[in-house]
């Protein structure tokens, strides 16, 4: 485990037993905190009964399902597609199923990629796989340390990427970052995805952090009816990721 | 408990404990038989272990979160709203999440109803209440034994509600059955969802059963640029809710 830690293998999270004190686990757990790897110190029943076979050595890492790839790999996701790039940022995603949720959806309308955030979200567990119900192997997910930072940073990405055919002035303008937000000022239908565009989904209690809410170049809401104020987090992405890949298409 | 079985309140399942052979039990057990009502012989310590108060009887029902309505309750409520009739139809939702998901959407969408089987689906249970974030309390819900046959029934139903201002002839035009399955013939967008509308969604794992599909009158597809071939129920659901949704808007 130490040479996955040193190699920057993706861990979610290490559990360490409380009594242990091996040197090597020092040294595990000297090195999950440089590398900002959560770890917990938990009872050695905690350690026996997560450990799939029943040995372990008062120890524990959930190893991500699959690699986390950076915000550069995305970007060059989206020149090889040759398409506007299309990202979805998830702030602060709590449930294993509704992360899965999104992936799906995210690979049925040909997101080049996700980001996540490294504290307070769910990351690329077995639970998520599952959820994903495949869509995992195929949609690039990167973690990043600070949601609004990236945000930032991306806003100011300069892509220079033809839209074939189109007279869509896309090229050196950015990518548009579109929050969703029940108190949003725009109809998420209102809005054009077709250059590049990365949209927001807040966490499933609180939804957008007010940071990160700040930083979007438009927050759009989902029209609603009836008494209850929001949708499901999953539910939210969805209706506007297929509302992007609407435009997209009818675009070609 | 038997008063409330006798009551037919309704009762999503009930577990037995194995050895006690009261007159009373037996008696409860039968009158789960004769409505049918779920029952599972257990053992004593899941009965301790799941009695909320750690008192029991040897017997526990699981009363549901809500009371279920009547189809013809919901025909009611379309009438009372004075608008084409607009329901959900659950064939095999076994996933609180997804159920809660379905139901929140339902609300935001204005539907005037659910319509869920009683067998092998999740009923109005504290987890479903929970995913639904108070919806559960604002969309009635009904259970009949058999979709297909309850399916036959709504499309004969003759409506005669008028479309206040309208010219669209849904006056004894029955309601249209609309079931989204991946394989479907129609896209999900380039169907009229103004008149009275059921939309049809089919479980988790295997879609519309065989004999409901067959019913329905006319069956879309959501279309899909990746390699995974379907979306989560509940997303599925939400997205021809919102599309049935923002015809009827935009028609007012």
């Amino acid at each position: 485990m130490l040479e996955a830690l040193k190699a920057g293998r993706p861990i979610n999270k290490i559990l360490v037993e409380n009594n242990v004190r091996h040197s090597v686990i020092a040294e595990i757990v000297n090195q999950a905190k440089q590398q900002g790897v959560l770890f917990e110190f938990v009872n050695p029943e905690i350690i026996a009964k997560v450990s799939p076979i029943g040995l372990n050595q008062g120890v524990i890492a959930y190893v991500a399902a699959k690699e986390y790839v950076s915000i550069e790999d995305l970007y060059r996701i989206s020149e090889e597609k040759a398409e506007p790039p299309f990202y979805v940022i998830l702030d602060g995603i709590e449930d294993p199923q509704n992360f899965g949720a999104i992936l799906r959806t995210a690979e049925a309308t040909g997101v080049h990629g996700v980001i996540i955030r490294e504290r307070r979200e769910v990351g690329l567990t077995a639970a998520v796989a599952r959820a994903s119900a495949g869509a995992i192997e195929y949609v690039p997910v990167a973690r990043v340390t600070n949601i609004a930072q990236t945000i930032e940073e991306i806003k100011g990405q300069k892509s220079d990427i033809k839209n074939a055919g189109q007279n869509l002035k896309i090229a050196n303008s950015g990518i548009w970052v579109t929050g969703i937000d029940m108190s949003g000022d725009t109809d998420y239908q209102k809005v054009d995805y077709r250059s590049p565009t990365a949209i927001v989904v807040g966490g499933e209690g609180q939804g957008l952090s007010p940071l990160v809410r700040k930083r979007c170049d438009r927050v759009v809401r989902i029209p609603m009816k009836g008494k209850i104020s929001s949708l499901n987090a999953s539910v939210a992405a969805a209706l506007v990721m297929y509302e992007a890949f609407r435009q997209r298409q009818n675009n070609q």
